[in-house]
């Protein structure tokens, strides 16, 4: 695939609640499809614990090196949540109150109840633009190439859908896959071999073990359709020829 | 909590799969919770691509940082498995085929089927040493301070598990948790204060949306039985002064 218009995102996964295992996380895999059907490619994630100096180390890493940047978690009222003082630390910028975020704020809770710790959640970097959804009154943000959400599933796919057709996209990465129960040892020399004919798809294998029975899914991804489908036709055939079953699957 | 004691780990996800959306990871919250059960903390995790530069990279950024370092996927028989000559490389040395390795995938394998392919799932790196379970005769391998793990999640679980009592261990990480329907809002303030009031105690705030009601989870972690009872008891106290709900859940 060429590299001239590929355009990459990175995940940031802000909470000590999936290092400590209390929760699993269900926002890289949301993101990751998204992202995946406007032709974006994700090409990194990481989970850090809540502490100032870890998430702003990792996002001015990601923020230098991805075209764009989607944090998790972090952006509610408690003491725990400090991911906008962490972005705008990494900004170089200062902190306040939003005041179309305020206002939100105000609007969503009766008079004498926006309380101080809710008003952080209308905190965000100096030169940061809303994202706003009708799933919380407390938004997320985007500040340059990075964009801040909450980490409750819920919301988070809410902001994520209200952003993901912004962002500049590259071409689509097209995929198919073929599931066989040949085992992985018998196909990848084969295998190995389609992908040096086939230098501009990637062709990846991934096992699976369901019902008392290992097999794999042989999937190749790449943004030329006649290319792609020349190579799943010759994958599907190299199956054959080895004695397997080679079955076209959903390869979303 | 000292510092002195804590034994700290990060996990390495390798795999295409995770960051396409393909699959959804389902090995960070097993190691997540292991780790914490044999009283390790689980410091960071990473997701990459496999790709050479990448894996290197973040091994030996992982490697540096933490005590332990757990990685899962890129270990069979295709192309695309690089994990294990990644490892070498991020060592400097170079990789060998395993005698014991190829012992046991010869005696796992039918005469003649023990290909070229399949005898990659002996090469570790010089001074490896193996993971062997009963999940799979191609093992995984330990190098220094890293764990080279399955990405198939049944085969990681047993390679896990045949390790995490090898770790060395600092004090286990006790939890206590209290939910609530309060809105965090309205608890911030005050569990703030109580967060002053135990510096040495974890206290985290885990909203959550079930069955069309928010909630949170008031979780306090910490290493000393008596502070943390003491801070959970003071949560739930400060929760019904606010009129709410406070009911004690399980904190794993």
């Amino acid at each position: 695939m060429s590299d001239a218009a590929v355009v990459t995102a990175a995940v940031l996964v802000i909470g000590n609640e999936i290092l400590s295992g209390r929760t699993q996380d269900a926002n890289l895999n949301y993101i990751a499809k998204g992202l995946a059907g406007v032709g974006v490619r994700l090409r990194e994630a990481r989970v850090v614990a809540d502490l100032e100096g870890e998430i702003v180390a990792a996002l001015n890493a990601l923020r230098a090196k991805y075209d764009y940047v989607f944090t998790t978690g972090g952006i509610g009222p408690t003491h725990d949540d400090i991911t906008s003082p962490c972005v705008a630390k990494a900004f170089g910028v200062a902190l306040h109150h939003h005041p179309e975020a305020v206002a939100a704020l105000a609007s969503a809770y009766q008079p004498g109840q926006l309380n101080a710790a809710r008003l952080r959640m209308a905190e965000v970097p100096l030169g940061a633009a809303l994202i706003k959804t009708a799933a919380s009154a407390a938004p997320g943000f985007r500040m340059e190439n990075v964009f801040v959400m909450a980490g409750v599933p819920s919301i988070m796919r809410a902001m994520f859908d209200a952003v993901k057709h912004t962002l500049r996209s590259g071409p689509p990465v097209l995929a198919r896959s073929i599931l066989t129960h040949l085992p992985e040892g018998t196909i990848a020399s084969g295998f190995a071999a389609l992908q040096e004919k086939y230098p501009e798809i990637d062709l990846g294998s991934y096992p699976f073990f369901r019902q008392g029975k290992f097999g794999t899914s042989l999937v190749a991804r790449g943004i030329d359709r006649a290319r792609l489908d020349a190579a799943a036709g010759d994958i599907a055939e190299m199956i054959r020829a080895l004695g397997g079953d080679a079955v076209e699957e959903d390869a979303s």
